[in-house]
């Protein structure tokens, strides 16, 4: 069952494409006969307008987009895009999905002037990005997901540290740290000033930050061959956190007697290592619906305000406890 | 810095809508001084062809679609999902996603009559599968990713079997077990006939299959149960063998010297634990890319022949050794 097109309508109709065009789109040069003739001839073929042609009509993509910079095996991203969807999919709004490594700001371009979407989502917002300021230059509608210059949805990254420092104090902790994934990112910023303000207010003897990248097995190493060693590391994801169980392992140190694990974002993952993960829970699929929900009121003419997202709860499980002394 | 419409020119021009799309469309019925007017207004305001006109008249959606049954953290469908896009992407064709868990079949209804995808590619193929029916009757061009009767790309269940029931036979298993997905899937069907075959084949003692649904975690520790209890676990995502490995760890038992864990997928998640999981090595990002390239194939008029990738790969790593006995 092949889709008819405007050329099958007016080949079995016998007049020229321009006419059913004319005669579909309720435009004047066709005359009344004719029109109803054609629309006969259509609904024979079981036509049906396109969206591509009502998208040209009324300059509407019917689409939202999404760049994605690094080809990712992140499982937080599925669930944030599930969120995305949650909001869009049910109003035919499609999500065009592209990797582009290295050619992200000219995606953006090729996409706005060719009307591909209507606005984009930006996640991973770095803490200088030249996507913020091209974005606003173009005019393309757009919301991040972390704190920027153009609307936004974001964690509440002072809440999430309070949780997870404060579990620790609570749990007797005195020498914490937090790897991270690239101080460049907005989220890695803010999570780490606010797990700093966090050890401060709870009096920690030492807090210490580092980054993921290149390497997060290294970093993990390296933070715990240090003399005193900290005895619970707060890991930004759920991933960071499952290598550290591994390194912790490899180097014989036990979990959580001599080292505690917090994951500082929960998922499926958590529950499979043994102990299990205890995490600092985040609703990406809600928050990936609160992010599109603000792009649809950016869409439909309003300045949405921005929007913090949260608070984050904590879900003890078997990888912190107290620390032997 | 607004797009510019085809109202805009048209006000500027002080001419109709119509007369600006006769003229920027190459159509008769605009005189050539005219046309030539309305093209200079239309360059003055940066106006470009949009994909949406161009789509229109090629009767080309300009995207691909990928509709997705259920919200996944499976981070295995990341790397499938760049594999397409490094096919499509440079060719300025849009992946179009959607999650549908229950209304799978009406998306591709309403995204072909609204001509918003050229084709789809469509993953986790079930061995009864309605999708299948629907989209041949549709006509809509498909690609299914695993065997079916619509063009596919399937992979190399008989060689990755082999390879992994070999590797267990020369450390010196004889009781071995596989978990997979759901047996409804031909993903599974298929892999479960080569196990059994392969463990035939060197004359295994035991060769038990089990589904890792609803719950992986409860169909291990059944498996771990029996008395003699398998030697070896040849698990079918990177997830259900760190899975393995976290119960395992649970109950005491000791991996690789009384359990050997074997991954059918590789992935970085393979070298998180300690030990490191050894795993069959199968490029989704390529067998994505391939069955783009079957689904480009496929729109541009050929009808391809259906294909199988791979051959996997062993990696050795720590989770897999000779059993104790």
């Amino acid at each position: 069952m092949r889709r008819p097109t405007i050329h099958d309508i007016a080949r079995r109709a016998g007049v020229a494409k321009s006419t059913v065009s004319f005669a579909l789109n309720g435009q004047p040069g066709v005359s009344e006969s004719t029109r109803r003739r054609i629309l006969g001839v259509a609904d024979e073929l079981g036509w049906r307008p396109s969206s591509v042609a009502r998208s040209l009509s009324s300059a509407q993509a019917g689409a939202v987009g999404l760049v994605l910079a690094c080809e990712t095996a992140d499982p937080a991203l599925m669930r944030l895009v599930a969120g995305f969807e949650s909001v869009f999919g049910p109003r035919e709004v499609g999500l065009l999905l592209q990797f582009a490594p290295r050619t992200e700001l000219a995606v953006y371009h090729s996409w706005w002037h060719q009307r591909r979407v209507d606005g984009v989502l930006v996640v991973d917002v770095r803490v200088s990005d030249p996507r913020i300021a091209l974005l606003g230059e173009l005019g393309l509608p757009a919301v991040t997901l972390g704190r920027s210059a153009l609307p936004s949805v974001s964690l509440d990254a002072e809440t999430a540290m309070r949780t997870a420092v404060g579990h620790l104090a609570r749990l007797g902790h005195r020498r914490i740290a937090r790897i991270g994934r690239s101080p460049e990112l907005v989220h890695t910023a803010e999570h780490t000033a606010a797990f700093l303000d966090a050890a401060r207010a709870m009096a920690m003897e030492s807090a210490v930050c580092v980054t993921a990248e290149p390497d997060a097995a290294e970093a993990v190493r390296r933070l715990l061959a240090a003399r005193p060693r900290p005895t619970a590391l707060v890991c930004d994801t759920d991933v960071m956190a499952l290598g550290a169980l591994g390194v912790a392992a490899q180097l014989g140190i036990r979990v959580p007697g001599e080292l505690s694990v917090l994951a500082g974002e929960d998922s499926p993952l958590c529950l499979l290592p043994h102990p299990a993960l205890t995490a600092v829970r985040v609703d990406l699929h809600s928050y990936g619906a609160a992010a599109a929900e603000t792009l649809r009121c950016l869409l439909a003419g309003d300045r949405p305000p921005d929007r913090t997202f949260g608070p984050p709860c904590l879900v003890e499980r078997g990888s912190t406890g107290p620390p032997v002394s």
